[in-house]
């Protein structure tokens, strides 16, 4: 199987939440309404511009306080083992996360977002435009996730 | 600023596409009809489990064709320069890719999927699974992309 090197990633800036202990964190940023902010290293100033045209945005980062994992966990919202790839749970071989969150306001290399899910001080490692004509599906079946036993 | 320092990323399987040539790859998963298949790493396939019944899958993993990157680009669908992080861009200082696909068939470590968006050989970082609760997003505004020069 080819291209299993491994690769390096550097964080391009940090995000700032109002969660610094795990079990106090929302689950999912879409059941969260915490404000936070990004701070995007200045030497990445020029790639924000257009950016804040956007309502909302991803963001790509790490999971910075994962360590090891599991392959099969009990998701947050469910009692039973689950695959891990079939969950959104932190803890995994490659520990990058993934939020759509709101974007309210850019000021320079500072974003002022809302509904923010991760851990104050995150390691941001990209930020992309949410599109919904990309992004969005609709009619889609969500597993185990149906008949989970938290709601 | 803290948490800037380099992490290693691993793949932990290889995306398959019909998909050799830049130039002839859809733009965006939603523009692609196409078949492919993930072969995820023997190791993980426990972490398999439970993800057929999700219809749609996320797929994290690496513009592995990228080297460098513009702050400033023309993206694909449209004629003006725009800052990068307002765009799917794939050379980014971070090459990090994001597609929502449809996932037909779980065959033990093969994932046969459709919907695909990337380069045959892709190397994989990370399966989640599509959940609309968590991942759409409706009343969206998308800056230069509602204005694009190309449909």
């Amino acid at each position: 199987m080819p291209n299993l090197t491994e690769f390096r990633v550097k964080p391009i800036g940090v995000i700032h939440t109002p969660f610094t202990d795990k079990a106090q964190t929302p689950i999912q940023a879409t059941r969260s309404d915490a404000a936070g902010a990004v701070d995007v290293e200045p030497a990445y100033a020029d790639g924000l511009q257009d950016l804040e045209g956007f309502s909302h945005i991803i963001l790509i980062y790490l999971f910075h306080q994962s360590e090891g994992y599991s392959l099969r966990v009990k998701p947050f919202l469910d009692d039973r083992l689950r695959g891990l790839f079939a969950t959104r749970y932190p803890a995994r071989p490659n520990p990058i996360g993934l939020s759509v969150v709101r974007l309210t306001a850019r000021k320079g290399i500072r974003l002022e977002i809302e509904g923010v899910d991760m851990l104050d001080g995150t390691p941001l490692l990209d930020i992309k435009p949410y599109v919904a004509e990309f992004d969005v599906r609709t009619g889609t079946r969500t597993g185990w996730y149906e008949n989970r036993s938290v709601r």
